[in-house]
């Protein structure tokens, strides 16, 4: 059987030093360099990779503090802290040396509690009957997933004129894969800046940190399956070249299994 | 002229060895050990007295790793990566040589761009038609701020009755204080636990890690002064012993200053 792209793109080997290295994937490439929904999934991979693993991801920020070039890197993840039920992690990509990406994360033994859904998922048509997104995106990462915008789509007409940031899309691997805690990382970041569809200005924009916390539990990611996720962004704020995401991602069955807030650079 | 004590309380020393020491302060007393918002503004205060720090405060990720004990702590604040117009913060907090708090920083010079505030603030009434939170509440921390809690105030009947986790809220230093970096990010942390308003359930709860996103510039930070802040927290899913909380902060003339999300541990 192949490999999934997105297992390969994630790939780390573990090196004597204990730092793990890997490699940008040609399938996650955007328009210069990789797709940062790769890059936090690579990172959150070498801590569910690192032998002292505590629990399940509960929460990852990523920083980009650099572009991360195509070719090799070399991820470094340390234990900051171990509890009794939750662990924090400090972690770094490095390439030439170089730091491009900082991280935090805690991962958790989750316990059974009292649950409860306080927001809805919001009542869009199902899948089937919301077309693919078509056009020629010339990011070779957009191939890797199917993506069905609801409302917010990438514009087709950039006149300047003011609408809601607000986007909804069904989302999946175009390649069928089971969900996981990485590829939901990677998914929480497949937004297009909201300064696009805010104010159809197509402006250099990119992602400087974002957060991500894990609502799903492991029986939620499995029943979760390969079953499309309903994505919905918002912006609350454009101001002074950067401005806020606030995302939110359930699945078919409306559980809500992420939310996730980026802060974005955009030019003008 | 007496020193204001969030002054006091985030005031830090620089050692020959670059990093800084300071003391928790006794009117920020939480239940146990330190308000959690005080200990935000401290390892932001080591980035902001940094004699290397580029900008000005952009988005600020705090790791609650361990409880911080009443004391002395060392806070290690390093310029990860120097951009042009942006820099990448690592901090770290530790007490008796053991890290307690782990978070990372994004600094920026902020330049004229197009500015557009995409969610309003709520209609509320004004500060002086609320009446300010009265009450005996235990922790130390809570009568530094003037609090006019609007909607989702602190429950007076612990019943179980599911309610809307909804909080809006009047906020401002008790001793009028221009409002800065440092005491935004404390307020950002200033809502009691979510599953306290949303179950009526009187659980031990607490943060585990928040992000602050500052919209606000050094202007609108001059022009809010010691006016009074419009704060609003809601969460979006309980579950596993964690719930989330997305947050946003106005000042009276309704500029977004700050938007803020933390992930919190509650216990049943």
């Amino acid at each position: 059987m192949t490999p999934h792209s997105f297992d390969e793109s994630i790939a780390l080997t573990r090196q004597p030093d204990g730092s793990f290295t890997g490699n940008t994937h040609p399938a996650y490439a955007n328009m210069v360099g990789p797709y940062g929904g790769t890059t936090a999934a690579q990172l959150l991979n070498a801590v569910l990779q690192h032998p002292d693993l505590l629990g399940e991801p509960l929460s990852l920020t990523v920083n980009f503090c650099a572009g991360v070039a195509d070719g090799a890197f070399v991820v470094n993840a340390k234990p900051a802290r171990t509890n009794r039920s939750t662990q924090h992690w400090t972690i770094e990509m490095l390439q030439t040396g170089e730091v491009v990406t900082t991280a935090t994360a805690v991962t958790a033994v989750r316990r059974e509690t009292w649950a409860d859904d306080e927001i809805s998922m919001p009542t869009v048509p199902a899948p089937a009957e919301v077309p693919a997104q078509t056009g020629h995106a010339p990011m070779a990462f957009i191939k890797q997933y199917d993506m069905r915008p609801i409302v917010g789509g990438m514009p087709s007409e950039w006149d300047g004129s003011l609408h809601s940031s607000l986007t909804q899309l069904w989302l999946r691997d175009q390649q069928p894969r089971p969900l996981d805690y990485p590829s939901l990382a990677a998914m929480s970041d497949i937004f297009y800046p909201r300064v696009f569809v805010r104010r159809r200005s197509p402006t250099p924009a990119g992602t400087v940190s974002i957060t991500t916390y894990f609502h799903a539990n492991a029986a939620q990611l499995a029943q979760t399956g390969t079953g499309y996720l309903l994505g919905q962004a918002r912006a609350s704020a454009f101001r002074n070249g950067f401005s806020d995401q606030s995302a939110q991602i359930w699945n078919e069955a409306g559980v809500l299994l992420a939310s996730s807030h980026q802060i974005v650079y955009f030019k003008g």
